[in-house]
């Protein structure tokens, strides 16, 4: 391990993060795929982020005196967003600390808004009275007596008789909604999972939930296999609108990589695939579009019409997804063409419409989706952000997985930290971020992009930087982030495409709503590509209008994701999507003469 | 052609059937398959059963006289159950006359009963509002706008965006209840189809409806190739019970039939398949249980418990019948193991329960199932009559079909009306009743159900009747009704079984209701097996109580299939049927000692 690298250890979750020495316990415990919450934008004023370090913890600072008493801070309670870690640690985290939890879920019941824990399946272990000449209801009437009145696939009626017969008349009826989707032996009640998925552009994440306590109890993310047809979703748009056996190809691809998935999810979990009994799935318009099996030519033409509105239920099989075989499959209700599922499930796990007015909240993945809420009003967009930020496009970029640089600082040399503390392979995202905002700082890149070559470089830059800067074959220049990692002068291009598409795609949407970008109380920052990205440097490229005030500003992680497991858990938040998804007004920027004139502006990085 | 046989036909059916001479217009029309409603019992007094004799009408009786105005008369116009029909002739019968018409549905509306014709399934043609880039609603929410909210299966959502577009956003929209099935290019308005079954243990009954008008366009009747695996609810019940592959066998025969009679009913009215939308099952539980594939094995063990309560409505193609890939099918619902959705779909049809109190249904099958109803109260029980009525376990017995006989008349000598007027090739169910009746007149029978042998006749009986009665090589009697068809004392015996069976159930209804026989304000007789029965014939063999007063008697068809094509037309009926099954109090007779008591009187016919 390199010396400036610490490992830190999170429970329950068990997971393993390699950092770099003095990094926030909040951004380490991001690195580990948790999104700890910080509604004061990790100020220190609010106590919500608080964690409980076992390993030795370090000494309180202000904040934390004034949040934690003497008492928890004895125990070892710090707040995430103002303990540093200096050192090799384990710490835990309680569920209430998550963003988006199931703890969240059911506290935030009480105020009405996103719904307790009642997922759309449920179990109920029934001893039915056993039939007899005085009590000879026939056997669907007798469960009806007990449950309600409910619909019923033929294969489970065709079973149903000999399944009460042979247990006696009791087991556990599984229901979906209002159908019966099963009836199992014994009391079942506390076996029952649900899987989420976010369905990205590049990446794909899976998370299976025990929906009879809301935890969460594996996850898995890959990359989306469609890749292969193109990186972005236009390509893949006219991939699949080429031929009915292209889109063939397409949907086999990630339905393919979906049931993969389950499967490492039921591994994973020790659990069997019959006993996922719902999935739920949030992904852009065309990424949903795909995954029914949707031609979606049309949305490669003006004026760029999905056929999906409202969310999506049908039995899984229906879909193709192997879960249990009368499983049910809900697919997020798109708000337009660009604007899709994922936007959706990010409002929801985000409450963003709740927020104090106006908020922001911009999703960056392969499209960057902005979201604008004010004054009960919702305005979204997307802007053609293109795959940078999840590694494509850029020279040496990859996703965030093992080797990935996901961090970067200068200080007066180049500290990197390596995803799971392994050689550097490339650079992911967050990376990428940090990389051209210390370039920026350091003078090496200038405001329109431009990387300086080695004769041009400011003078009083650190020789090590300077020994960095070099140029190549084809006579332009690169940065040496790490041995074999190096930022070439055209992957800052790309990244100025993609930030100065999303910051003028927030201007268009201020400009509707008549508002200035200071005016803002809240900018939600969602991103699933894996890691944390860093306020100040996101503001240092432009990626997030520098004139906003820091603390306003708020990580909120993988929010699709989030979103599809609060519709997994909630019917009341499925609802709340579906409602959501009317409400909001889509503004089409790739038509608007305004959005070419702002990014052209945008590209430049503020100086 | 005989010449004690005619020829009659009907418009606008076209139906032809050959008669006795002198029959009743009624008695024709039954033979047509067409049951004419007589709620007056026919005896003139209600008006009802007028028709059009469009070849010359005879001179008009009384009640004719009364019942209908001179210019009616001068018309053709007469009561069809008054006028008898001696010469060869053409009759036209309102839609109005007809039994559980589309026209009684319509009118029964008005007093809130049965309901309107509003099948499940509609057809409304739309022209959309082309999507542009300020009208960028998606397809399916443009839909919705048009047609409110619907739910969707998804091979059409991955079909409709082109659909959409092929018809320049015009189109016309199949819903089924809250389901969008299809969509489909132009105004198809006018085309729109559904099929009702009748399932009987021996005769399958199916006739095709156009939904948009409420008439029938094609009507098929065949023989239930499980009878091959047994000729009664038990023997199949038992045989499906052995195994899963004599399940699936017994299965895929009713299934193979019934998608062979749609497709004769598709080819008789020239129509696709994909235009039938809907498809209505009524049947005995087991009929039902084994035509859903559900082990039926349960109900032949006491308590005699079904799996299915409810009607089950489901895509057809689950059910695996080849109609429209999305329609819909509905199976009646049941009442207990032997009172099935035939039962219940004959309360619908006959309107019993608000028939004036008491009032009884009696459905002469296979089983004969029997309904009380009284002061608002159901009770239903089957009896196991057994097939005779069908012409099985007669030594000459067949189905209601060409060659059959179907009425016997003693005048001396014996006239035999035969089915296609074909030579004689066995007895139908009615023909048996008559033949019965006739002999107990004759003396030939006696009341404890003996065939007195040639020796032993009565005094006084005429030579061409005691030239009939022969001895059979194993000595027993025989009486030849025909040249070949001859009745056996072991047909009358089967025959005293079926009837006595049924007046047992009869009085255990009765007795359970503290009711007299000759309290009965209506017996309605139901029989699916497609010929009239004489009242006066019924009566003499105790098939029907004796007591009961003639004209409360009537005879009502094949309600089992009335029911189902009501249930076809109008969801409200459909609600009704299922209120009505859970109303009626079911009584099991097979292990009642009363009904065994009963069932040894009646055993004996009435002196």
């Amino acid at each position: 391990m390199p010396e400036n690298q610490i490992r830190v250890k999170f429970e329950p979750q068990g997971r393993v993060v390699s950092v770099l020495k003095d990094s926030k316990a909040i951004e380490a415990a991001a690195r580990a795929g948790l999104t700890i919450d910080t509604p004061c934008g990790g100020g220190g004023r609010c106590g919500k982020c608080r964690v409980r370090l076992i390993t030795a913890a370090g000494v309180p600072n202000d904040a934390e005196c004034r949040e934690l008493s003497a008492e928890a801070l004895s125990q070892g309670w710090r707040l995430a967003c103002q303990t540093t870690l200096e050192a090799d640690a384990v710490i835990a985290i309680p569920e209430s600390s998550l963003f988006g939890s199931h703890h969240q879920i059911q506290v935030a019941s009480d105020t009405g808004h996103c719904g307790d824990l009642r997922p759309a399946v449920r179990k109920e272990y029934v001893e039915l009275p056993p039939p007899s000449l005085t009590e000879d209801a026939p056997d669907l009437l007798r469960l009806e007596n007990a449950l309600g009145p409910f619909d019923i696939q033929l294969p489970l009626v065709r079973d149903i008789g000999p399944r009460l017969r042979d247990g006696a008349f009791r087991g556990t009826a599984v229901l979906a909604e209002e159908e019966l989707i099963d009836f199992e032996a014994g009391n079942t009640t506390g076996q029952s999972f649900g899987a989420a998925f976010d369905i990205g552009t590049t990446t794909v994440v899976g998370t299976l939930l025990d929906l009879h306590t809301g935890s969460e109890r594996a996850v898995v993310s890959r990359m989306n296999p469609q890749t292969s047809f193109g990186d972005d979703v236009l390509s893949r748009i006219t991939h699949a609108g080429a031929s009915s056996e292209n889109l063939a190809a397409l949907r086999d691809a990630i339905l393919g990589e979906v049931n993969v998935m389950i499967a490492a999810l039921c591994a994973d979990a020790g659990i069997r695939r019959e006993e996922i009994y719902e999935i739920t799935f949030a992904g852009n318009t065309t990424m949903e579009h795909l995954l029914i099996g949707i031609n979606p030519a049309q949305l490669g033409q003006v004026p760029f019409v999905p056929v999906c509105a409202r969310g999506i239920a049908r039995p899984a099989a229906e879909l193709g997804v192997h879960i249990h075989p009368r499983g049910r499959s809900y697919v997020f209700p798109v708000i337009g063409g660009f604007v899709g599922g994922d936007t959706v499930a990010g409002m929801l796990a985000t409450e963003l419409p709740e927020l104090e007015s106006p908020a922001f909240m911009v999703d960056i993945g392969t499209n960057g989706e902005i979201v604008l809420a004010h004054n009960g009003q919702l305005w979204a967009a997307s802007t053609a952000a293109g795959p940078a930020f999840e590694g494509a496009r850029i020279s040496c970029g990859m996703r965030a997985t093992r080797g990935a640089i996901e961090k970067v600082v200068f200080d007066g040399g180049v500290r990197c930290s390596v995803i799971d503390d392994a050689p550097p392979a490339g650079l992911c995202g967050s990376g990428l971020i940090d990389a051209v905002a210390e370039l920026l700082r350091a003078g090496i890149v200038t405001s329109d992009g431009r990387m300086l070559p080695p004769e041009a470089l400011p003078e009083g830059l650190p020789g090590e930087l300077r020994a960095r800067v070099r140029r190549t074959e084809n006579e332009t220049v690169e940065f040496l982030l790490a041995p074999g990692v190096a930022l070439h002068q055209r992957d800052v291009r790309e990244l100025q495409l993609a930030s100065g598409a999303i910051r003028a795609g927030i201007a268009i949407l201020l400009k509707q709503a008549g508002l200035d970008v200071t005016e803002l109380k809240h900018v939600l920052i969602a991103g699933g590509f894996g890691s944390f990205i860093r306020r100040n440097n996101a503001q240092r490229i432009g990626l997030i209008p520098p004139e906003i005030e820091h603390t306003r500003i708020r990580y909120v992680g993988n929010t699709s994701l989030s979103g599809a497991r609060w519709a997994l858990l909630s019917t009341q938040s499925r609802r709340r999507a579906e409602e959501l998804a009317r409400r909001t007004k889509h503004v089409e920027l790739s038509t608007d003469m305004d959005f070419a004139m702002e990014f052209a502006m945008a590209m430049r990085f503020p100086d």
